[in-house]
């Protein structure tokens, strides 16, 4: 291996590293640093819920006035469509006060997206402009009590009247009304509400309705009972709440109409014949809001990261039995191997959300050549996938930056308990985690299966239940597919070998599945037995798949970056990231004996020399995300505590 | 392997199973469920900091008038020194609000245990019945914003002046102030403060003093100033705050001098000559408080695990495809797999944690026998692992149980978010969990390092840094240790080889540690530097001790089962904690040759086959704690929420 040489840490060009970290949106990077700089700093952790909403309510009308929501909106309504730029801009409000990057979410994201993408013109026209300007909040009433991952089998209906022209909006019983829901509580006057459409006695599936729940007095309208959800473990600027419908009677111009309509006599059309398709067809506009959620986890980790490294530097605790002096706790190896390996798969993320981004935009963008369900399939996948370990990895992190920085990492002054907090129910909120790694796992399966069979791998309705056990159970050839692959003693300091560490992984795991499943499938034993016993290889594969993702975006990163001395740094940021996944898997390498235990053993003193070397560079890398300083400005950092010790007294 | 056969879980002998449960401290367990179960339920989560801590004030005043707190003192005060029987109390608080359980741990065990193990009479007569009946509510001043986990080497000063025969107290520079000191903030009149003692410009280390912090008004006596910590991630009803001291004088008397003492000339005297193991000494006595946060950390993770199971049996999501029936997600193994051997693990840690308290109750109840050096010390290696790995068990535990219950486990009225913050901070108070693995691994060798010089292996001061660099570089056989250890392929579903297994790991991770340290002091490199690089297989070490200490016990409380269906049971609990512990270190066990990768492999089935198994009686095992259930209540269990849905609806 070839590995440059990682100039003095004050060496580092930092044009060079600020232009790899902030890649293709730097100018939206830039705007949105400037704002949260010139903005007010942090919320007293002390508010009321009630105040704490009101606080947030007028933050979020103040954020309107940056133009910055109204930029991801198709220029129709006078936006710039520039989706990657508003999904770049809100990550980068976990600097600031998560409530508010989540109320933004609920009002634009979700509630402002989904009438632009789900809806047409008629909806475009009346709505937009005053939902951009905040003038319109509202909800995204998906979620129900009883139906939060299976959104396809939600018990809300919306059962057409030709008499009337109107649908009927109705929660048939406790747990099917509508939960958690963003704006709720307090602010919404409208909410988008999916629902089971019925028309002339026949079910057509889920599909999405505005529905007005407030009057302009605040008011709950005649039929909708709003609930409030009450104080939370995070995100009380948010007003969550649920939102229950008796016969609400909407016109039928509320339909949001692009993939399916129903004429005035109760006539039922879709460009989309078969249910299943057109339900994913419509779900798949919306992934916008997960890749939105996995930048979030990442701006938060980031933040923590920054905040509990900056401590490390100045913390000092027992001194050195040969000098005497106190050693900074990040000199200590345990806290290094707290925090280095983090940073590294911080970064790995980083550059993976990027190219994440980037990919939906190339879809979603106004003038965008219209995406082939192929395309549209793998971003959905890769999003499923990156939002679980995006948010994962966020809320593993903040826990060790707030654990790394002991008493003072839990007082809420320090801002890390907040963090934590807010950030926490991204691993559940916009998928389940661990249900996405099984849509995911199961899309592999299937991909898998029509790739043997020579069809077409990426149809665009995801094979389920008895269809995927169909394909599954024909094939027989799966043991196979590991042997084909290439291996042979790898050296672990070499780049293509670790890589190919990780597709063996990938492709092995996903054999595994197939070998466990298409025996069982293939006997008729029934499906939810043979599939619940596979769960676990089915999240292996899954985390596998995303492993890859994450690799190769950062390899790509890698490549791009012109500068010799910032490619040598990001390569041992790079290195500690790949060899810490191989480290978290080395059972399972030793297990398949892809490793042998001699280089097993041999990867944590590895990780122990990155550490090392990347120490002195620890404060360069959480600098390069740039977070504006008064978003990290807390006491635990206040020079000034950590004013020189009176040598008298010591 | 003879395995019993369980009972169906309606036929589990529920004597049986509550006795074993119970323990040793039955009575006390029984008498405190009936105080939680008669007393207010949840706090309401929306009060501000400053309600909350008058309402927690109130209910610690109430909790006087129970008569526990006085039962764990001496009875020359009038209690019953029922010290094992407090502790068990105090961490059944963990169902109830932990703020109480903190601020009772302030008041009583530190406090109050501080004047009662490190006074004499003198401070017992004036101060012990104010302290247990509320009246004089104090803090413990040890942390010091500069020095937490340092403890030995904190600034504060007390200076012996022999002409008004006082002492004066005194904050150096501000990092040098007590931090996040309970009680301190709002409600205590006196501080048990640590500082160097000098006398006679001598430093005879570090001290306990009496020092009045607030007047009968409330307000700050001379020279002390009170900072206030403010909100916190939780605990939010107990009120941490920093005191700083400037010069203030207290009387020669408030000196609490059971292991030294100032005469009124100012000369010093202590029945133990070597200041490092007269602190020791000194800390040794608080070992309490560790014990405690421990036992504090298991109830909190029963309760989660509680909430989380019955919701797990309640909640359906996804349509079983042969039956069209919803599932309960309890019955998907990827679930089993998130709850159930963290529930193994509980019971581990519950059996072990009794234990631990009946070893500390046999060294510390009145009229015990002088407990050993010997005694003391391990002891106080036990409690500082058994702290390290339950804190952190509780952590996850918590944080797994949130996520497993969704958006409803993210609403404070369901009392997991209530859990998680509350007991955040004790993977990082009474001990940096880290440090305190570090701290027991530093034991280890040197107890191992004393055997092999044929020393006494527990002498009452740790070997620090010189003189175990010392101990350990004068060997050299260290290599040869695991080699003398029996070995031979084991059988993962026999008992006795499996603790065999646990066994190995533990030697053998100490004797790598000694292999790694031993060249290099002997080569005289800087002991930071060999210490540091050495960190990871320290704290490896320590944990695979501890995994040991939590086999044992359980193992011995199986041994104490004589009904043979609960035997049965709590066997297959047994089971999965074992195989959970050799499979999260299963990477560990093939590097080293100590299973094949064939014994790798079943690991996880052998997991998944304990859990489906263990299914039917999650309920029955959680049930086991008898928490009472009005501090289960809560709207996510509200058994009305799930009302029968109606068909017409489906």
């Amino acid at each position: 291996m070839t590995r440059g040489t990682i100039p003095a840490p004050d060496r580092i060009p930092a044009a060079a590293l600020r232009a790899v970290v902030d890649g293709r949106w730097a100018g939206v990077r830039q705007e949105t640093r400037e704002q949260l700089a010139a903005t007010e700093m942090h919320t007293d952790p002390d508010l009321s819920s009630a105040e704490y909403r009101a606080h947030i309510t007028d933050a979020l009308k103040l954020l309107t006035s940056s133009g910055r929501p109204l930029s991801g909106f198709d220029p129709s309504v006078g936006g710039r469509g520039d989706v990657g730029g508003v999904v770049t801009a809100f990550a980068m409000l976990a600097y600031g006060d998560l409530s508010l990057l989540v109320k933004a979410g609920v009002q634009w994201g979700l509630f402002g997206g989904a009438v632009q993408v789900l809806g047409t013109e008629r909806h475009h026209e009346e709505y937009l402009r005053r939902i951009i300007d905040g003038e319109l909040l509202g909800c995204f009433a998906m979620t129900e009590a009883g139906h939060g991952s299976d959104v396809q089998h939600l018990h809300t209906t919306a059962t057409y009247d030709p008499a009337a022209c109107e649908f009927v909006v109705h929660t048939p019983y406790p747990q099917a009304r509508k939960e958690y829901i963003g704006n709720a509580a307090r602010d919404g006057r409208m909410a988008v509400v999916f629902a089971q459409l019925v028309t002339g006695d026949e079910r057509r599936g889920v599909h999405a309705f505005l529905v007005p729940v407030r009057d302009a007095a605040g008011h709950p309208m005649p039929g909708v009972t709003i609930g409030d959800d009450g104080r939370k473990a995070g995100l009380n600027g948010v007003d969550n709440g649920s939102l229950s419908f008796d016969h609400v009677r909407i016109p039928r111009q509320n339909l949001l109409n692009r993939f399916a309509d129903v004429a005035e006599d109760g006539t039922y059309s879709s460009p989309i014949e078969n249910e299943t398709a057109r339900f994913f067809t419509m779900l798949g506009t919306l992934v916008r809001g997960r890749i939105s959620v996995a930048g979030g986890a990442g701006g938060a980790a980031q933040k923590a990261l920054a905040l509990a490294i900056r401590f490390g530097e100045r913390r000092r605790q027992f001194a050195d039995p040969s000098t005497g002096e106190e050693i900074a706790v990040l000199d200590y190896l345990a806290h290094q191997r707290k925090l280095l390996p983090a940073l590294a798969t911080t970064f790995a993320l980083h550059f993976t959300q990027d190219d994440l981004v980037a990919r939906m935009h190339a879809i979603q963008a106004p003038g965008a050549a219209p995406a082939g369900a192929r395309e549209q399939r793998i971003l959905e996948q890769s999003a499923a996938g990156i939002k679980a370990i995006a948010t994962w990895h966020a809320t593993h992190t903040i826990q060790t930056c707030r654990e790394a920085c002991g008493g003072a990492g839990y007082l809420e002054e320090n801002l890390l308990p907040g963090l934590k907090a807010d950030t926490d129910v991204f691993t559940t909120f916009e998928g389940d985690n661990t249900v996405l790694l099984q849509l995911l796992a199961k899309e592999l399966l299937a991909d898998y299966g029509r790739t043997i069979r020579k069809g077409n791998p990426l149809e665009i309705a995801p094979l389920a239940g008895r269809q995927l056990a169909g394909v599954l159970a024909e094939r027989t050839g799966a043991a196979s597919l590991a042997r084909r692959l290439p291996f042979r003693g790898l050296d672990l300091t070499d780049r293509a070998r670790r890589r190919t560490l990780l597709q063996v992984r990938r492709d092995d795991t996903l054999a595994a599945a197939v070998r466990a499943l298409a025996p069982a499938l293939r006997k008729g034993t029934d499906e939810f037995t043979v599939f619940n016993a596979a769960q676990d290889l089915l999240l292996t594969a899954a985390r596998a798949h995303v492993d890859t993702l994450v690799e190769r975006s950062f390899a790509d990163a890698l490549d791009r970056v012109e500068d010799a001395g910032v490619r040598a740094l990001l390569e041992r940021v790079y290195d500690l990231h790949v060899l810490s996944v191989i480290d978290r898997e080395r059972a399972w390498y030793l297990e398949t004996g892809r490793l042998t235990a001699a280089e097993s053993r041999s990867l944590r003193p590895l990780v122990d020399v990155l550490c090392a070397e990347l120490r002195p560079y620890a404060r360069t890398l959480v600098d390069a995300f740039r977070i504006p300083e008064n978003r990290l400005a807390c006491p635990m950092l206040d020079d000034e505590a950590w004013a020189p010790v009176d040598p008298v007294a010591m």
